[in-house]
């Protein structure tokens, strides 16, 4: 019998977590979702996630890989997994692929949100997902800074201390800035982003909205290759990974295998 | 020297309380704030609550006032709170108003807004603000279905037993029943409310949804006053007590005492 490789699609609220990726003496949610499957596999079971999210970052679709040479139906992995996990932490979905497509590896395109609450003093509703900041912002300011970004660009001063890039050229596909009321929302897609890339872009442009730093910060930045011009890194619990696609042009991948 | 009536706004994610009002054996929104209140004023202080949320209940706009001879300017009120408070707790609003306007009697209207998560599998990032109800629901229906909700009726069908109201004639100013994606988001204004009514209506709804209950559910309970023709009550942490007003038209108060 040959083994099915399953992608899992799971949403988490990051609050709790130090992070997806399983480290000594603190919960990952990447060990926490190990721990359930390998109850439900009756069998020791590793999984292998696409993004690396740190200590507080939410995720509403990350996507992790697994093989199983089990009988359980492919669709049943959501119910009986979310009937144990804790309820921060969510399978939404189940799906047979390619034993050739890896979760991290076979990625395309990913798509980050990090919202702001942009109101005096902080809403309690918002506290959890979004960043605190009280003063006022130009949304509009930072929404035509961010346009910079866009395209195909050596991001060597958009990348904290401790990423192990081999490149840091990155291709950013769109980003924006939108208000609504007090919150204000970036929206960012590229093929695929450098250690704390969007907390840095998200710090910028936070200090763009207030007119701490100029409006081609960005550019400048790109040009010269240098951290300084950029703004602090943004605090983690605004972050949430929005998506991640494996095909061109929609989310959409192989649900059965095409291998016998 | 005269006291000063202060009449704070409050948002608060009610996850982790046992409702607004003090309790025994059990932390309430109403005793954390009045811990953090006496600790600033250096005397122990009581708050009136406009609305008695219950346990897990979420408040964007809750209102409550108190009486104070201390010489804090009104507007340094939500950063001395918020120092001290939780970060599920903020104090959003602090304005002096006139000693006749009590938080809870003198409200004219309220708003109550109620969230169902509904897709197969619940979001984790939804999953503290809104019930999961996997079964597909015609917000639709529910939108129309809920207008016969509208006006001044007896509601003695949608209070829950443990209500203390000398009437049960409540007017409903207006409803709604909106769709986005995977939500679905009841909206209900009303003068006041009596004790469950939003979270019965709510309830009532997820049945007419998926019809489980007929369409003229809502004139049915309210003809024959029967509380068994509604749904069941709908779990707490939906519901979201969204604003008070006091003025007729608007959302204004006095923000000085009209007296010397």
């Amino acid at each position: 019998m040959n083994a099915r490789r399953i992608l899992l699609t799971l949403s988490y609220d990051g609050t709790e977590y130090a992070g997806w990726q399983y480290q000594e003496n603190a919960l990952s949610v990447q060990e926490k979702v190990e721990e359930i499957l390998s109850a439900i596999e009756k069998t020791p079971m590793r999984i292998v996630g696409a993004s690396r999210t740190d200590a507080g970052v939410h995720a509403q679709g990350q996507r992790a890989h697994f093989d199983t040479f089990s009988r359980i139906p492919t669709d049943k992995y959501p119910f009986a997994l979310n009937a144990l996990l804790p309820s921060d932490i969510r399978v939404n979905k189940a799906a047979q692929v390619a034993d050739t497509l890896h979760a991290r590896f076979s990625a395309r395109r990913k798509e980050y949100r990090y919202l702001i609450d942009n109101r005096r003093h902080a809403n309690a509703l918002t506290q959890r997902f979004a960043a605190h900041v009280p003063l006022h912002l130009d949304a509009e300011k930072m929404h035509q800074s961010a346009q910079n970004l866009v395209g195909a660009h050596d991001f060597a001063a958009f990348e904290a201390s401790g990423g192990t890039a081999k490149t840091t050229v990155r291709t950013i596909e769109s980003v924006s800035v939108k208000r609504e009321n007090n919150l204000v929302e970036l929206r960012i897609t590229g093929n695929a982003f450098l250690y704390n890339m969007v907390r840095i872009i998200a710090g910028t442009l936070i200090q763009i909205g207030q007119e701490k730093l100029p409006p081609d910060a960005f550019s400048q930045a790109i040009a010269h290759k240098d951290r300084l011009l950029l703004g602090p890194t943004a605090p983690a619990k605004g972050l949430t990974l929005y998506s991640i696609d494996y095909e061109e042009g929609d989310n959409a991948y192989p649900t059965h295998s095409k291998r016998p």
